[in-house]
């Protein structure tokens, strides 16, 4: 395995900050956007924390990302609104309109924001967390470049496009889902190309649409299949639900929806545009608009106390509840700090030298 | 194959009224049922329309289910509510709580039901397409009897909790997306066994929660995995989808979850109980809340094209749209009847003769 250098939360969301800073971020975005990034790197989920810092700050410094976007509602009800988030960086956008859909919740019951002219906005677990604080179940997804085939086909027509959705418990941690509607994320290509082995059959085609076990083959026109791999196993599943959120977050918006999302990084082009950036999508509901929110609580606790207790599959030490590895990881690093990988580790050192922010 | 006999969906449809009437269920209420079961068969999901008479019909005569409940709002909101079932079928239940998420959301933008105390409620289908025809986009979900495993654990502790949701196109047929959060359905694992032909690895476990590809061993103590299937190919996503359906269906309405939902035959009986019945969860999205309507479905049209046009996988005709399949079933079937295979068939005459109602 790769050796890793390792630093405390504080540092890399401080540098974080300073570096976005740098570029024109003002402070408090700059602090909203670093505490997304540091959230992914708490929780395991490496490549969605400080691994894209680069990215997002090549992105303002050149200016094909707004450091100060002004935030406009287009359309608006009682419980729904449409944001356009004038190419601000999605670190930013995200948790406002995140906030917009909560307070609208807060105010009747339930609250739904779709937004574009958007960026990446980071795991979408952050953003159901930020509602478990205000009693709320918490909604999020986001559409992203396209990287994933549909069943019977072999082009890269849709992100992994996440959804998230997170459950408080009493004495119980929170249920916490957030997937990736792909079968698997890109970033365990890239390690498998790394590391010279082979990927499983069902994580991707190669460009001619047969199963890759080389990945560099999905590097080379190859596409990552959908939840459910293949139409045998439920892969139209995946596609549905991939679609689902391009849907909600996009074409409800008005942001670019599958092939025509733009890329995260600089260097590539969409084929075209039929909106504006990409789009995400944020809900809200009130707990106690449906039940007494400690009943509820309880309940929660219950059934992962049942889950958890439930029979364990050979050679594995039983169920998990959706949310305990990321909340084992964040325990883990919040105290022995946040492992990474010599590329990162190097390319966060380089950036520092490239722009006189300290890293630490 | 199975030899068939073909019915016209309207004779199906007034012999499910009538025999539901014949058990005491209002007119209305029957017609109401009729419609949803019929739904499924016109669909092509032959396993939740005529299939499962006898069982609605069984527990309305012998008062297992309520023949008239009265359908309670026990919570609300502006925008929110849970609704008491009155243990009434899932059929007449279901389209009511769907209506109230609906008139809720044409007041405020958006609407959300979550229901306790009711029973299965058919195809999720069926929910949203009655939202498109409000320009709403419609949401549903229910819980159902336990028969999935979770990832890591080998007992039936999640139903295949499926979830749909709808998006209207303007000149091409809406997006439809409805799919069990499971591999694949139980049917499938029952029509292997009749035919006495083994099961891909990935559907199924068996009692030791080894794979299963003899479909005799499902049926004795294994389970049906989630999509995804295992852990490496994703099944950790499907089985946290599966748990989302079951919280805001059942823990958020104050039904049964997990392994204590109660199961559709009335020969199973659960473990305890946490709830009341099984649980449903219905939302309603004004699309004019978000933007202009006929933009939307301007969006939709393009994006259902752009992914039709995508380029083929070998020995395919091409990605097809979420909700394809089902509408050219509806057509086939409306034309040339409802296929019912012999046992279906059979069941149905039984039921002519038992009770005097006619069938046809």
């Amino acid at each position: 395995m790769l050796e890793v250098t390792t630093y405390p939360a504080e540092v890399l969301g401080d540098f974080s900050t300073r570096l976005l800073v740098s570029a024109g971020v003002p402070p408090d975005d700059a602090a909203q956007a670093a505490e997304v990034l540091i959230a992914a790197d708490l929780r395991g989920i490496d490549s969605h924390g400080v691994a894209r810092l680069r990215g997002y700050f090549e992105a303002v410094r050149t200016g094909r990302i707004n450091a100060t976007p002004e935030l406009r509602v287009v359309r608006e009800t009682l419980t729904t609104a449409t944001v356009d988030g004038d190419n601000g960086l999605g670190l930013v956008v995200g948790p406002r309109a995140n906030e917009l859909a909560m307070d609208k919740a807060v105010d009747a019951g339930s609250g739904w924001v779709a937004v574009r002219n958007t960026n990446h906005f980071g795991i979408a677990g952050y953003y159901v967390l930020e509602a478990l604080e205000r009693d709320l179940i918490g909604w999020a997804m986001t559409n992203s470049s396209a990287l994933v085939a549909p069943v019977f086909g072999t082009g890269r027509m849709l992100g992994t496009n996440p959804l998230a959705i997170a459950f408080p418990g009493d004495e119980e941690p929170p249920i916490v889902v957030d997937l990736a509607t792909s079968a698997v994320a890109f970033g365990k290509i890239e390690i498998a190309r790394r590391l010279s082995q082979p990927i499983p059959e069902g994580w991707a085609i190669d460009a001619s649409g047969g199963p890759a076990t080389d990945p560099q083959a999905v590097f080379d026109g190859g596409a990552l299949l959908p939840l459910g791999s293949t139409r045998e196993l439920g892969g139209h599943k995946g596609y549905a639900l991939a679609m689902m959120v391009d849907v909600l977050s996009a074409a409800l918006s008005g942001a670019n929806w599958g092939p025509f999302a733009p890329a995260f990084a600089i260097t590539q082009t969409p084929p075209g545009s039929v909106g504006a950036g990409i789009g995400h999508f944020f809900g809200a509901l009130r707990i106690d608009g449906f039940i007494e929110p400690d009943e509820f609580k309880r309940q929660v606790d219950h059934l992962a106390r049942t889950f958890r207790a439930s029979p364990p599959a050979p050679g594995t030490n039983g169920p998990l509840v959706p949310g305990d590895p990321e909340r084992a990881a964040e325990a883990e690093r919040r105290r022995a700090g946040i492992p990474l990988i010599p590329a990162v580790a190097a390319d966060l050192e380089a950036l520092a030298t490239e722009t006189g922010v300290p890293l630490g």
